[in-house]
Order: structure tokens, then sequence, then C-alpha cells
């Protein structure tokens, strides 16, 4: 794969030249934005505070903004907390800017949830710099930080440039990725369903800094379960016998869940990442819980996976008397980016000079919600590619030391801002 | 075992005549307290409204009563919960009576703490009777509601008994029995040091009403403990070969340690009652914790179970790559009633005519975290005894719809409160 | 329980002297006997040499003997092995002697099979006596080759003593004891359905040398069964998620039968004693096959923990889509001797002074299938009783070290033989 | 990768002429042949008779061959049976043809081992045929059959045609390739250390009739180990806890070894394919063992695993106190074909017109330990290359209905003949 010839964009030198002054000048604010964010993490569903600051930015740059609960409306919310807090499950966003004149309608997505982790102390430059996290246990641990300031830095760069173009710019700042949770009700509220071309960035994900990513695949489709187990208490010592065991019952679905996944297909994987059972040591538990979850990068092999845990959970319940319940929290179908997307993007790349390098193939390995989006997207005749910014780490993805090179920040911004802006150039024809 | 004919007591006709009329009398005080007390329970360590009542009652008697930091001082409090409530800790009490005369000093401990079961709705007389548990999720299903009401019961019958008699008497409320973690606390402040004949009784384990049982015997030591484990995160999609998994090493570790128990050794039993593991469906799991308990009937097989169950925890931590710690969360030794005390109950048994019927031998086969006290007063020459009162049941001892006959309230208050004072009319030099 | 007065015996003085002359003499012969027995070890079903050489020595004392397809005739085999040797299954004889006399029937029950354990080289008396096991992998671990040398020993000493008697000798030489598989073979074959007295001694299991043991309790029930699993190959590196892996199905049921044990009901036990799964490393393992044992002392129980783990297997190989198939290899029912059995064998041993010692109960704590017998005989209105003959060991049964103090043989023939002709000497009316 | 232009060969075109016409007329007696083998299979090391039948043809064509204890002389055999027969680990054999002249040394290398599998009988071609295994429990199941008729049918070809060229011709046929076995004994005999040029060609695996495959990549290193654990036995009724289980502990291993092989790294799997525990189903098992087998396609990703998998065995002894031990049953080396070979094969192909159709890339997804010889060449500077010959199956390889399609056998003869002489065809100066 290689910059076509035919490559062609109406984005002119002087505005080529406008955008990379623009995004040279926001450098420290990308930093800064990127930083603030980064201080306070919030978990998926709750990104409270992150969503409120996002509408304020948003809002005051011109845009018009939906939020609350006319965001997601009455769409489902896999996976929600246990015990949810007020707000819980109407965060995220929208920003739109219609310029009144025919044409396409370009989506640019964002994610903005951080993760259950605790951030390290010592040794790592959140720290050291006084920007770490400031709330216990909460971490932005895989860049959505970074994504937020990027999506708001594009909001920044194209905002003044946007009256003399055509068609429709839809931001949109997603709640819950983590998990597979978010981009199913954005779905399902209908923000994507007029979209003519989506894409999303990610940043790290073991790409160097200075390097732009296209021909991503490998996304790994994902399904996650909750399981509920009841079994029958009893006194641990006094008569053990009495008891069905949901502890022990789970132990061996543990076992056995994580013992199937061998397989020959690509990006087969099963984890059981959580599990809650039993109150009381002299009880034989009586309840139990875990959350898991199913991966593969084909659609056939998720459903074949999903048939044979589900199948072992039933039966090892059965084999151990327990009663069991399940509840599906998340659900990511497979995804390729459609064809022609890596050109142009590799295309739009030169004309600016964002990254300086460049991969033409790249093997994502996990799973990213935003092809939830991208799949409504193509389904409906449109275009969806996501691509991935590199950046140096600090350490790997959901650990407690990830930390990026922000130098992706601004490069990221260029690239966006010219690709959305080259979309809208097109001629009216080109809209739906 | 028979009643022999040697027993001999100074119990003089009138006053077992006195003794018989005031627990008849206080029948309906009983069932109101013991149902007072079954609406509000509390789980161990945090009886805090339970001991405030308590004292209340006792002090009000005339008692001089210690509770609060007084009572249990700096002794260690295994297994507190951990994210301990204010006043946790510091609850249970004493109350002392003096006679100012020479003599034994008795002691009769009861135990005040309820479990974290959800009690039951429908065809379950406290819910029918409208004194169900008003706390969710907690419920006395042990019979500790009606060991408290005993307890203040006989607190009222001794008390005008008391001035003519000589030693001491001390009713200890002590907290915590749940998990065999209080009595060491008590032990450790010292207050049966100076304890010449400790007694306990405790309501049902299938004694059926109107029985009493001597002879109680099969008492499981027992040792329980919070494992630790910490493992290495990783993206469970993206490099799962990069984690080190704690929650399947416990699952590993549970499945382990069941299978160790059995035994042709008595009341040999490992039960892992809780676990806890992993905050992240898509994150291999970091860290992991569960309770378990060992039971056995001699100390030397106990001390045996616990060396194969630790080095099967250690080992299969190393097997894993897991780092572990662990806590000792209870402690509560072997015992067996002191000699000559299964004689005089039933002697006391036959002269105030409490209990109908009788048994001879019991095999308890669970454990009391009083056998840690009474360790200590057999240690020290004196006399202990833990006795079984029968009772009906609704259903067995820690299920949810647990409860059982109150006609064994006033039996046990009249039994006890017997027993006390043939204690104290012994001659002056029967105390130390 | 003590030798009550009320003992009575026809046994004269003269007689007695007989007899203890008789089992004096007799004691090179006996020890003799039984090393060579000890030689050339059968493991159950097989014991084709053994028998031979039994029914040698019985038929030359003038005893009518059967063997051979006679003896246990169609009688159902369970557990024989997977690859018959010729003559195996019709191993074991019965010797009778009928006295032509009105009376009693009286059976004496001796097994003659050794176990699949190598037996012990160097500091091991067995080999430096030069009479250790001649075939590689059997050995008599279990004493039951002194079985058989006490066996013919009465056999030796009640033949010249027979004519003058009543009722009918059956001296019985079981097959396969170990797994408790010969015993049911002859009930069904009709051996003891007129038996009135039945008898059978056990040497060791924890008795001291010269001890006698009665109010012998704790037989535990047994059933065994062999599980046969099915799962589908697959190559193991090209398409290991084609297989149903038979092998690691059987594992996680090992797992979960091993910790169904906890119980406090007497005597439960699971034990998974074999497996052999797979062919290839680089198969998916389509086969396995494991042998299970289940014990306890109540015939209940034991139905209560069939039925649990059967569910347990028949629910796991659901769980990871393995056809199964289970075969009864063994089931020996609970036991207890029947009354007055302990007074008549202290009264025996007192008069004749075969045992300085006595013990009045003993808990086997295993299990014997001579009860299979003792229950039929107990069913139709006979007397049964097992009785422990003390031997200090060597080593623990079914150990490569195991021997016994031989003393014990001359000691079980004297007393054996003055029961049985005590027994015999009953007035004519006693028999049925 | 496509048929460069500058692929020459000296092949003329008469010579193909003549090689196409044998070739063809050779289709009869290359499927008698291969079926032949095919009712007369024989596990690795034990290819007694089919060396036999090998050296016979192949002496008779005039090759100089050697065979029998010559052949892999005192080179280490891993994985022999545990009971060998007499011939075990002797067979394979390698005939040479020297033509004298200077010039590279190129060798195609077979493999004739069977596999431990029923074959199937009904529907299923060699049963029809008549010609299915006469070996209970033995059967060619992974095509090497058609294999030696293939090396045979290129001896033959090649034969009459060998006088007229340069260097030397070695035809290897090498024992126990299931495994991962003899290639090990062959290289460390030295028999491909002066090669130029190896080849070998694997039948099916997933490639239709008709297709040459070249491009062949993803071969999966493997090693292999047996286990061998060692407890202490006890009676399982009488005194469990004085056992140490080794059945149970070896189980446990397998879970834990199933459970590590989650990886996003290529071609990572585990697998215990076979285990055998215990005597008797009332002892506690004694002894264990499993043989278990780790591949990768990355020489240290099977580092890494074999150091996980290694641990984990190590601890969980110590977890059970268990002994344990292991031996090194198998190794084999990652693989890559050598630069250029696809090419060249292309070329051939096409100029013979072995096979109309091509596949130029093909991920093998399993070992074949041919590569251990290949890397042996590669190291020393030569070349070598495996591709797979199309052949639609009746159904996966390793099962008991595999079966192929047999005009596969006359196109790899042309193919490797012609492949054979065109290196032989080389001027002097190519040979080292």
């Amino acid at each position: 794969m290689t910059g076509t010839p035919e490559f062609q964009t109406a984005l002119s030198e002087a505005l080529i030249g406008r955008l990379r002054a623009g995004a040279e000048a926001m450098k420290p604010w990308l930093v800064q934005t990127r930083r603030n964010f980064h201080r306070r993490p919030e978990v998926g569903w709750r990104e409270i505070e992150t969503t409120r600051d996002i509408v304020a930015e948003l809002s005051a740059l011109g845009y018009r903004v939906t939020a609350g609960q006319d965001f997601l409306k009455s769409a489902v919310r896999l996976g929600m907390s246990i015990d949810p807090i007020p707000g819980e499950g109407d965060t995220g966003c929208i920003a739109v800017f219609d310029t009144g004149r025919p044409g396409p309608t370009v989506c640019l997505r964002v994610d903005i949830d951080a993760l259950p982790i605790e951030e390290a102390r010592g040794n790592h430059a959140p720290d050291a710099g006084g920007w770490r996290s400031e709330r216990p246990g909460v971490m932005h641990a895989c860049g959505h930080d970074g994504h937020i300031a990027i999506g708001l830095g594009v909001a920044r760069l194209l905002r003044p440039l946007l009256d003399g173009l055509q068609g429709r710019v839809k931001l949109l700042f997603q709640p819950a990725e983590e998990g597979g949770r978010g981009a199913r009700a954005v779905r399902d509220a209908g923000w994507v369903d007029d979209v003519d071309f989506l894409t999303a960035v990610h940043i790290g994900l073991g790409a160097a800094s200075r390097v732009l990513a296209v021909g991503v695949h490998g996304f790994l489709a994902t399904r996650k379960y909750r399981v509920l187990l009841s079994g029958r208490p009893a006194h641990a010592g006094v008569s053990p016998e009495l008891g069905r065991n949901a502890l022990l019952c789970a132990c061996q679905m543990v076992l056995g869940l994580h013992a199937l996944a061998q397989s020959s297909r690509p990006g087969i994987r099963v984890n059981v990442g959580t599990m809650t059972a039993g109150k009381s040591m002299n009880i034989v538990a009586e309840a139990a819980r875990f959350d898991f979850e199913m991966r593969a990068v084909e659609g056939e092999d998720l459903d074949a996976l999903e048939r044979r845990c589900l199948r072992l959970i039933d039966s090892t319940a059965d084999a151990h008397e327990i009663e069991r319940a399940y509840q599906l929290l998340a659900d990511v179908g497979p995804w390729t980016n459609t064809p022609g997307t890596s050109e142009w993007a590799l295309g739009i790349n030169r004309r600016v000079r964002a990254f300086p390098e460049e991969l033409t193939s790249f093997n994502i390995g996990g799973g990213e919600d935003v092809t939830t989006l991208a799949a409504r997207v193509a389904e409906r005749g449109g275009q969806a590619a996501v691509y991935v910014v590199g950046a140096d780490l600090a350490d790997r993805h959901h650990t407690s030391h990830f930390d990026f090179d922000e130098d992706v920040l601004a490069r990221s911004v260029l690239f966006l801002g010219a690709g959305l802006i080259d979309r809208l150039l097109a001629a009216p024809g080109a809209g739906r």
C-alpha cells in the first residue's frame, strides 16, 4: 500500500498553512487540557465532571451541544455499576455544527472514560509534575485524557473555518468505552445514522512517537457477561454437606472458561476479570458473581465461543446444584476499516505533514467499541476508519505507570482537522 | 453418666421457689427483650446500639458496668472489617457485682453479635409478628438475640439475691463471637484471669425444646485467615500473556484447599467463605483476596491442617508468579468441659426442674469461641463448661429462616440463675 | 460393655486344653504357610495359584471343597480387570463339613487377595527373610496372607473335632475383597443363605499385638464406579478449538468430586484412585477413564453422596460436551455387628486365653466387604460379627513396607477355633 | 509474490516431457504403494516393517541404502515408548546416489510413521476399498503413507536420469515425525550436515486438490515433556489425610497449564495429551504421569512458555507435597523457509505443470519436525523449504476418517523430481 498518485484534495496550501500554524500554537493548551482531565479521571458512565467541562468548552466555541438525558435518551446502558450514583449513565455529549449547505455529515468520535486503577507514585511523570490523579483508585491509563484534548483541539481548530464549508460536523464525546458499553447506547440513540464518514484515533497501542498507523486491523469483537450464582448456605463447621457452594462452583467455572480459550482462530480470548463471592468464613457461600469477557476477530468465532462458555456455565452450575443467571454487559462487533480509508489518510498526512512516519499495516489485537458505531455507518453506506496515532509510552496501557508522549496531541489535531475539512470541501454531491 | 447420689447443693427449697417464680414471671419480658434485639441486629465488632441497650439495662439494675474503650483496652481485635465505622471494635461490656465477702468469682458469658444474612420474609414468624430485622442484610440467625435476653434475665433474677452471697459475679456480654474473634480480645484484656467458674449456654444446635444437653463435646478448634494475592495486570485482549492472574490463582487455591479436607480425623473442615478479585473485565486481575477457615477437634490436627493449607497457598502462588500475604483473623483452641461439670449441671437442673429432658452426651460439631475463655480459666485452675439449651428450630442455624422456640428463654434463666447462686453459696474457702 | 456373668459355654476344660495345645503346635506351620502365600500374591479375581493351594490343603484335610466355576456360578463379578486372563473371576472356594446331625450352620470367612503395590526392598522383614513378593507390582499389603494361614489353621485345628459336633461348618475363602467386589458374588451365589452364624477377623488395623478388639464399628459402606468419558479428538496444534477434551474434563471432575467430601456425617470419603486419559501429546484427548469410590457409615449418607457425585459427573460432562458412561464396580452396604456378639467373643477369649488384652469398642473407619455377607445373614435372622485381631505393624496397611507381627496367627486360630466349636456344641434346637 | 521473469532453469523441454510421462505412467503404482503402506501402519520408532519394505524398494533401484543401527547410530531417540519392542528406535533409512561429479548435495526428506488412532469403518474409502489398517489402534491419519509413496516415486523417476547429473542425491525416510522426535536424531547423526538444498512436502493441511502452496509459514516450534509425580499412598477410607495425592496434584497441574495458554503471541498452545495415575480405587494415588506439549511460532515465546509451565509444575507439586521429575520428549525449533525458495518452486511448477493452482502464502499453523533438519541446513549456509501439496480430505488430519485425494501423488512426484534435477543441473560451482 503506497500513497497513490490519484490522491486528490481540495486543501489549498493556504489552508494547510493556517491549520499547521493553528495546531502549533495550540500545543501548550493541549498539554494543559490533557493534564487537567488526567487529574480528575472518572470511570465509564460516571464521567460527570468530565462531561460538564467538555460541554462548557464546546458551548463556548459556539457548537450546539446535546448532553444529559437528551444525549442517550432511553437507549439501554449495558454494564452500569450496581449502585449507580446520581447522574450515572447520562454522561458524554455531542457537538454539532451545520453549515446549512448541502454536503456530507462527518463525525469525529472521542472516548472520555478512565479506568479503576490506582495511579503510580514516584518515578512517574504525572506524579512528579503534580498532575497525578486526584481520585483514589481511578486513573486515565489508556490515553482517553489525550483523546479528549485532541477532540477539543479539533473543535477549536475547525470552528473559525467551518462557515465556509459544506455539510455538517459532529464531534461525539462518547462515555464508557472501556468494557465496550457506551458505543452501543450512542448507536441506539441514533447519533450516527446520518453520518457519511466517521473516524477516530487511538493514542499509543505500541506505535512509536511520530508514527501514523493506517491499515489498522485485528479489532477483537467482544461480548461480556455478568454471571450470578445462587446456592444454599450452611454452617461450614456444623453441616457443610447441606450447603451448595456457589464460590466453589464459580472457581470451577473460572478454570473451565480459561481452559476453553485455546484456539488456532485469530484473537480468541476469555477473561474472568472480577469475582465476588460469599459473606462469611463460617458459612458455605450462598452467592457468587463474576464478570467475564470473550473476544475474537471473526463474528462466527465469537458466537461459537459464546455457546461453549454459556454451556460450560450452565452445566457446571447443574453439577454443583447452583442456580444461575447472566446479563449481557457489553457487545462489540467485528470490524474492518472501509476500503480506501488508508490511502486517503496517508494522502492527508503527507499534505499536512502531521506525522513524519507511517505504518501501512497495524494489528490492534484488542477491542475498541467505536467499531460498533463504525459498523452502523458502514451498514448504511458510509465510510469509517480508525487510526492509531503513535506515542512512546512509559508503560503498557491499563497499568499504573501508563503515560504517553504528549507530542502526539498537536500532530493528531492537525491530521484530524485537515481530514475533516477535506471531507467537507467535497462537492455537494458527495453527501447523501 | 447419671445424676450421681453425691450431688449436694446449698440451694434451699425456699430459694428454689423464689427462682422458679422469678423466671416464670419474667417470661413475657424475656420474649419482648429477645425480639427487640432481633429487630436491630449488628454484626461482630459493630454491636454499637446492642451494647448501648445492654449497658443501660445492666446499669439500671445496679451492676458496675465496663464498656467502650475501657472494656477491651488495647487487646488485638482480629478480623475487624476493612472499613471500620466509628465505634467499631469497642463493643461488648462486662457487669460485675462484688459481694464484698470472700468467695469464688463466677462468670456467665453471653455473645451478642448477628450475621450478614438477609432475613426471610413470608412464612417466617419474625416477619409475620412484625419483629423481622430492620437492618438489610443483617440477621440474628444463630440465637444470640436469645442469649442476650437470657443474660439480662439472669442479671435481673440474681440482682436481689446477690447481697446475701459470697464472692463475685461477672456477666460478660462478648462481641464478635461469629468468626471466633471476640473471645480472644476479652481473654487478652484479662477479664477471666480471676474466674473460678465460667459457663455459657447455646440455644438450639439440634437439641429439641425442653432438653438440657450436658457432656457437650466435639467443639471444633478453628483458625481463620485472610489471604491477599497480588499479581500483574495486563490488558486481557491485547497481551494476556503479560499478566499474572491473581483471580485464577485464587480459584486454583480454593479447589486445592477444599480437596485437602478429606480426613479420618474428627471435625476436619476447610471453608473458603468469601472471595473478591479483580476490578475490570478487560484487565487480567491484579489482586484477589479470600478468607478461609480450618477446623478440627484436636489441636494437633488443626496444626497439621494449617501447615498443609499454608503450604498449598504459598506454592500455588509461586506456581502462578503471584505475591501473597496472609493475616490471622481468628483462632479458637480445642476444648473439653472440665470434669464434674456435667454432673453438677444435671444436679442443679433436677433440683430446680428447669428442663424436663436431658442429654448426657452431645456432639456440638462446631466452634464457639467461648472455649478460648474457658481454656484460660481451666489453665489457671478454674472450672468451665458450656451447655446446650434445647429449642425447636424453624430452620438451621445461619440460614434466613432461622428461628427458635422462645420457651427456652425462661428455662435457661432459671437453670443459669440457680447454678450461679449455687456456686456463690459455696463456703468461703471455695474461692481462690 | 463387660464380660457378663451370664456367659455360658459348653467348652470343657479338656477340650480347651486340646485346642490350646493344637494352636501352640501349629505356630511354625502357620508362619511358613503365611510366608508361602506372601511370596506369591495375586490381585482380586486373579487368585488362581492361591486358590489351587488352598483347595489342595482343604481337600487333603477331608473337607468337601467347591471351587472353579462351580463356586461363584453365574453371579456377577463386579470390577473385573479390563483384559481378563484365563481363569480370572473363578477364584476362591468354600470347604464344607456337615456333621450329619441337626444343628446350626456356622461360617468362617477369609479373604485371599493381594494389592497392586510393589513390595519394599531393604529394611523390610520379608525382603531380609527371603520371602518378599516374587511378583513385580503385587503385594500382600493388607494381611490377607495371614488371613489365609489362619483360615487353613482353623480348618486343621477343627477337623479332628468335628465328628462329635452338631450342624455344619463352612470355611469360605473369598476372592476380591479389595475394592469390595468378591463378597457380592459370594452372596449372590447363595453360599451364606443358610448360615446361622458368620464371623471373620481382620489383622492389625491399628490394634496392637496381643489385643482382641470387639465392639467393632464404623464400617464404611462403599460404592465404586468406573467412569468412561468420550470427547472429540483434534490436532492440538492446528485446531485445538475443534476438540472436546476428555482429559481436561476428567480433571475438572476429580477436583469437583474431591471437594464434595466435606461433611459432618460419619465416614464420608470420596477418592478418585486411578485415571487413564489420552493417547498422544499432539492430539486433544478423546477418551478418559477413571475409577472412584465413595464411602459413608450410614446407607442414606452413601445414597445422598452417590447422587451428588453422579450428578456432578453428568453435568461436568455436559459442560465440556463430553459423552460419559459409568459402571458400578463395587457395592458394600453398611453394617453393625449383631447384638450379643461382643459379649460372646469376650467370653470365649477369656475361656481359652487367646488374647491377653481386649478392646471393647473399636472404630474400624474403613470398609470390609464381609459386611455384605454379614448383612445377608442378619437379614435372614442369623448372627454375624467381625473382630479385629491385633498385630503390631511395620507400616500402615496398603503401603509397601506393610508387615505384621506373626504372633497374631496362632492366637487367632485358637480364638476362632474355640468359637466355632462353641457354636456347634449348642443344643440341636439352636439351629434353624 | 509472483513468478518472477528472472526464473531460469536448465530443464530442457525434452527432459520435462520425459518427467511428465514418467509421472503419468507411475500413477497406478503410486496408488497401490500408498495403500500397501496404509494397510500396515506403525507408530513412531516402530516403523520396522515399513522400513524393511522401503529399503527393499530403494535397494532394488540401485541406491546405496543405510538403515538399522547404522542409520541413527548413537543419536538420542527422544520419546521412545516405555516398553520398547525389539528393533524399536532403529527405524528409517537414507538412500544416497553420488554422481561422482562435483556438485551440490540435495536431499528430499519423507516421514513414515503412523498414529495411535483406530481407523474408522463404514463410510470410509479405505474400509470400502479393502485397504483399511490391519493393525488395531494404529492408522496413517496424517498422510505419511502418501509421503512414502511420493518418496519412492521420486526415487524411481530420478534413477535413470541421475547418471548424467552433478552432485549427490539423498532420499531420507525419517521415522517418528509425530511428536517431533525423529528429526532430531537424524540431525544428530549428521545426515544433513553436507546438504546444500533440503526439501519436503506435506499433503493436505487444508490446501485443496491441484494446489501447490509455497510461502509456507507459521511453523509451530514445540517442546514436549513427560512429567512424573510421586506422592505418598494411604488407605483412602482409613486415613486419607496421610496420603499425598499425585492424581489430584496432576489434575491441578492440567487445569493450570491449560489456563496458561491465553496469549496474543502467534501459535501459543499447551496440551496435556495423556495421563495415567493411581493403581487402585481405595488407595490415595501415589504416582501419576502425564505428557504435555507446548507450541509457539517464535523461539523466545516458546522459551517463555516453557519457563512458566515448568514453574507451574514445580510449585504445584510443592503445594501438594509431591515429588516430581520431567523428561524432554521432543524439541522442534522455529522455522521460516529460506529466501528465494518460493519463487524457485513456482518457477519449477510452471515449467512442468505439476499443480494447476498456486497459493503464495500459507499458514501451516502446526509443527513438522523437518524444520529441525531445515534449520541445520540453513545454519550451515544451505537452502531449505517445505511445501504443501494440496489434496481434498475426507476428514481432518489426526482423525479416524482421515483420507486424501490420491491425485496429489503423481503431481508431487513430478514437482519434486523436476526440482531435484533442476538443482543437480546447476553448474559445478554451485556446490560447496
